[in-house]
């Protein structure tokens, strides 16, 4: 199994690294995929949203069949829902992969492929509007959506909940356990500021409070 | 202010790139650091823990004196200790900064460069006992600890509830909100498998459940 991990110009750092570290883990210590690759359209370095500046491991043209894809979010995705070679080497890759995954904003991203047609969906709290505009895609105020094999996430943080998730549908409850004891992923759930109560946000979180 | 963010062979993804993110919004979003940098002891790629590989920023002798300094941790603190050429910089930056941070074994670095003398600190569940064996620091099993201007956390993930209590120190609560909600940072908290309910756990776990 081989799982990619799509790079863009001006990504957002946390979507990306959030859930590479998860799989990661879950390919080294626990039997999950035997690689994880940076894919980008060269092999040229990739400059982060935040500055970040990283080295893809291949190149489009040089990338094997992948059995999963995620895709993260960021300003570049702007941009790069009108990229044609991108669209076109994510919606080939997806006629083979056994799921696709995207963070925040990287949900515009499927969209563009048309893998959100007729399916439920979700993205960072202040793209939501945006994404409602399509009106081919159900928009749910989630933290993690699951539709077939297409799952997505809401904003930027949201890709560790979303592989743990993911991990666990995959490979079940115990493994999951152990990726998250390696990453010592137990937040504190601190809340800061008063957002978390605020009418702006997500469904999700809101409804919990 | 300069925020430093120290790269070296095999470090811990998600250990550097989760305080980057929740740092590099509030210098975006909320008037935070105006500089934030990887630095490392070349510039040439610094290839990560789990493949992952960055273009550093800066090397170390072209590194301007910082405000702020991270270490995060992975295998590759365990040749680092050693490693005099970085020891000297973290020691010499350390002299001015306002504050130094780490996550996970990163605090290895920190006590090698004598930084944690009679201090209190932690690091990963997995680590605990090993920083114990060095009688001059009070290891506690706290997901964050702060004593005087050095601040340590737990394993991997710690270092995004790091940041934000960092920046509710330095900036106070509603501009960690901010860039909490940015970051979308609100864990759905589910835990996997038993590891949170196992005598191995770190206390701040056990005592909570």
């Amino acid at each position: 199994m081989i799982f990619g991990f799509l790079l863009f110009p001006d990504l957002e750092e946390l979507d990306l690294v959030g859930p590479w570290e998860m799989v990661a883990m879950w390919s080294q210590y626990a039997d999950g995929p035997e690689k994880c690759l940076m894919i980008a359209e060269t092999k040229e370095p990739v400059r982060c949203s935040n500055g970040m500046v990283i080295q893809p491991h291949v190149a489009f043209e040089d990338a094997p069949r992948l059995d999963y894809l995620l895709i993260p979010g960021g300003f570049g995705t702007r941009e790069q829902v009108d990229n044609q070679r991108l669209i076109g080497f994510v919606s080939e890759q997806a006629k083979n992969c056994k799921a696709i995954l995207s963070v925040c904003t990287g949900s515009f991203i499927l969209h563009a492929c048309g893998l959100l047609k007729d399916k439920k969906a979700t993205t960072h709290w202040l793209s939501l509007e945006h994404l409602r505009k399509f009106k081919d895609v159900e928009v749910v105020e989630e933290r993690i959506v699951k539709d077939g094999n297409i799952w997505t996430s809401s904003g930027v943080s949201a890709g560790m909940d979303l592989a743990l998730e993911f991990i666990e549908h995959e490979a079940g409850d115990a493994t999951a356990g152990s990726v998250q004891s390696f990453a010592e992923y137990y937040p504190s759930g601190k809340n800061y500021g008063t957002f978390h109560t605020d009418p702006k946000a997500p469904g999700y979180l809101t409804r919990e409070s």
